[in-house]
């Protein structure tokens, strides 16, 4: 165990907070609530974006890019959606500084430069891009439109986490527009599908896909799907949401086309964005006290070689034989790294790359020369085998597939164990306290109910599962009836 | 001649814009000097991207993020630096809304919710990175730091063009630091000739590499190096700086390192960026009064076939044949568009890829098929050819480094040929007025001649070339003694 990680037993929230700075994923910085993703950080993003990225032009999307700032008197036109994020904005009111006349060397806001209209930093886009899409769409021929925007986003929570809650974030968001109500809610039901995909099969990362409820709907949504994830400790984590917007954003910006019966109506909508926070989901799912454990898909370093030696004379015949074999790793796309620095032991460069979670290690020694073979120890399991030099390529491909599937598997066992079918509010109250996990119990599908289940214990509908099996029953909590199961959870 | 677009000759300016915006670049947005990027601007920003960020990480830089905002306490630490920004910053000052008690629907900004600190947008990154370098830097094994950073930035300017001046804009910005002054004065140099090579080798456009006049220098350098490039109405436009910033940011972010002997000494400092900006220079030193004219390395799309077909069993039969010849096209890297839409003749289509500066044309008709050749239309020099749909591949990549190096060249003889050398204040002004282009002259190296050239023509020195003459003259102005000839121009 680690002796610079704070152990989950311990403190959990800790834990996470020491994965993520000692891990060089992230840094604190000097605004309030802001973060500074670091380089190793940073590559992590850059391979979940270029994933995604390609999933997105595959399914038909073009990316383009609109403006930081909202004018209020836009950002007030739908009115739920303003209602939902008017708490927590930042907003630009002046443009100008000036010297301040009474202390030499300070600036002080001017006067002078007060905005006609303050500007909203934008914590999602909806209201720019369709003020913009009004002037795009005239016809159906202008439909659909399939465009995605790659953007940093403000929201001033009051609380913040790295990665999990910070003032700015990086995201992207889909915003599309479509000439029927059936086209829009297939664009939103297929991008759900997407980020599902990318969660379980990029990032390891079992999901539920289902439905909001009416609560817990992005604001300005006629239908929020989403995916859940479950962390370590039990609490969900939304992943990913997919709204379908009805008609709401082209009537509060006038945006109407005529049908090929030159027919005029409102265009139809949807939204879609997963974020940087998916970085603290991966965190909290895989990780273990010796620091993180990183999916080989999306891995910065996938393989890092360290070399064990005596003096100059070793150091160099082992620096010759791996420039060779990382040519031969590189060559199969592999992302390998050689630290032979001589200012650390290679115990401390072990623990160092547990630490920062690469998924496969080469340990390479004099005497492994001689035997044409390395130890190899794969990250998640911590299991270490001999492997020959000769067949070195394909023992790598196949581990780090191995290790792909053996870390979605796992997280998979814990989170189908931690589901927890409840019929009575003592076993609901029951099961959050000495278990947590995702609870599912019926639900009278009241707001009154999921208002009160939350007050009383935290706990809210994180979704009503698109596979939920069909079976009536009583609520759990108000007895009335309820026409099936919806998974209940405290949640990021 | 599109009757879309005014002439170069008629409005230049006019022009300009009309290229951008019908060639669906980037449209005007509801905030006051932001635009919105289409998808075809950003598509071409992103081939932009990819190529340059490959050479950051090629010269071994890595990327990472860090806050939009800057606290005002931060910003004017670097007195120059602040100084310098402080009259175009956009200021967040609430961090709420509410709703206005006096008007249904409309909010307010929460007076409740002022800042303690005002925020500033990042108009630059300087002083955040530094006051973060301090964290990260305590001894010479921390250095080099070399990091870049791609992101937006707000620039609040009175009079906005688009892409060449716009209150938001893309951009990347490298922030390296150094152990040595020798060190940071070499990154800074490589980091321009990376900048250079991006410019020649990939937009196709000629760059004059220099140093700035201290005049012209970036707030808070010690010396600006940058690449300027000629546009076709003989003014100049800056594609790039990086900037040698000596100690000035480790000494007002107090960043101190200790050396091999363990003495401590202030962190020298590089930054370089390019952005968005490169687009309004690639579309002025190109196109045409028929649109846009794209080198193919960046092009969002290098071919574009289009189909000539009487009826149905026509189109089908082409379009059988183009699914093979776009398979063939794919599968050796091209860029390809196939445009069979029925709702537009032919004319209509070429005169529309035209338009959008799509570097090659394929018209392929039934009677093509029987000769299995195409017809192929380059945009640069508006010539066509017969090609054999067998040797189809080859053709076009010969053909499209063909276009991009007769791109260059075009490029290259004129901003050649509008490179003057004079030698009286006459000449000068005479030059300036009837030719325009770079005026090669002699300075006597004093601000006072610099500011008075500047009121009296506008010219400006945009930069003393790195490759300029052993010279010595007569300052064309003044008549006093001059070590050598600098670049005058006025200047986008």
């Amino acid at each position: 165990m680690s002796k610079e990680i704070t152990s989950r037993e311990q403190d959990y929230s800790q834990w996470y907070n020491d994965l993520i700075i000692k891990g060089e994923l992230a840094d604190y910085s000097a605004v309030r609530g802001c973060m500074v993703i670091k380089p190793y950080g940073y590559a992590l993003w850059e391979n979940m974006q270029h994933a995604l990225d390609k999933m997105f032009k595959d399914t038909g999307h073009v990316n383009a890019y609109f403006p930081l700032f909202v004018p209020k008197s836009l950002f007030e036109a739908e009115e739920k959606n303003a209602e939902g994020f008017a708490k927590e904005c930042a907003v630009v009111t002046h443009y100008r500084l000036k010297t301040d006349p009474e202390k030499k060397g300070s600036l002080i806001v001017d006067p002078e430069s007060k905005l006609e209209e303050e500007l909203i930093v934008r914590p999602t886009s909806e209201a720019i891009i369709w003020n913009t899409y009004k002037k795009w769409i005239q016809s159906y021929r202008d439909l659909p439109i399939l465009i995605n925007q790659w953007a940093n986003v403000v929201r001033w929570e009051m609380r913040t986490r790295l990665f999990l809650r910070t003032a700015e974030f990086l995201w992207q968001e889909g915003h599309t527009a479509h000439a029927t109500k059936e086209e829009a809610v297939e664009e939103a039901r297929k991008m759900l599908e997407v980020y599902a995909d990318f969660a379980e099969n990029w990032m390891a990362l079992p999901v539920i896909k289902g439905v909001k409820s009416e609560q817990e709907r992005f604001a300005g949504a006629v239908d929020t799907y989403c995916i859940e994830a479950l962390m370590q400790d039990g609490k969900a984590l939304q992943a990913g949401t997919s709204h379908f917007l009805g008609q709401n954003f082209a009537k509060a910006f006038d945006v109407k086309f005529s049908d090929q019966e030159n027919k005029l109506d409102y265009v139809w909508a949807t939204s879609w964005g997963v974020s940087t926070r998916l970085i603290g989901a991966l965190v909290m799912a895989h990780s273990d006290d010796d620091g993180l454990v990183l999916p080989p898909k999306i891995a910065p370093i996938q393989v890092v070689i360290v070399p064990i030696y005596k003096g100059e004379e070793g150091k160099k015949k082992i620096d010759e034989k791996v420039a060779d074999i990382i040519n031969h790793l590189k060559y199969a796309g592999i992302r390998v790294k050689y630290d032979n620095a001589d200012n650390a032991r290679p115990g401390w460069k072990f623990a160092e790359y547990e630490k920062k979670g690469v998924p496969v290690r080469i340990a390479i020694g004099e005497r492994d020369l001689e035997n044409n073979s390395v130890e190899v120890a794969r990250r998640d399991t911590k299991e270490k085998q001999t492997i020959s030099i000769t067949d070195l390529n394909i023992s790598i491909i196949e581990l780090l597939d191995d290790i792909q599937t053996n870390m979605f598997n796992r997280a998979k066992s814990f989170r189908d164990s931690m589901i927890t079918e409840v019929n009575s509010w003592d076993e609901f109250k029951d099961t959050l306290e000495k278990k947590g996990g995702f609870i599912s119990a019926h639900w009278d599908g009241t707001a009154e109910t999921e208002t009160k289940i939350k007050e009383l214990t935290k706990a809210t509908i994180r979704c009503i599962p698109f596979d939920r099996k069909e079976e009536k029953g009583q609520c759990v909590f108000s007895g009335k009836p309820s026409e099936g199961r919806v998974l209940f959870a405290q949640a990021y």
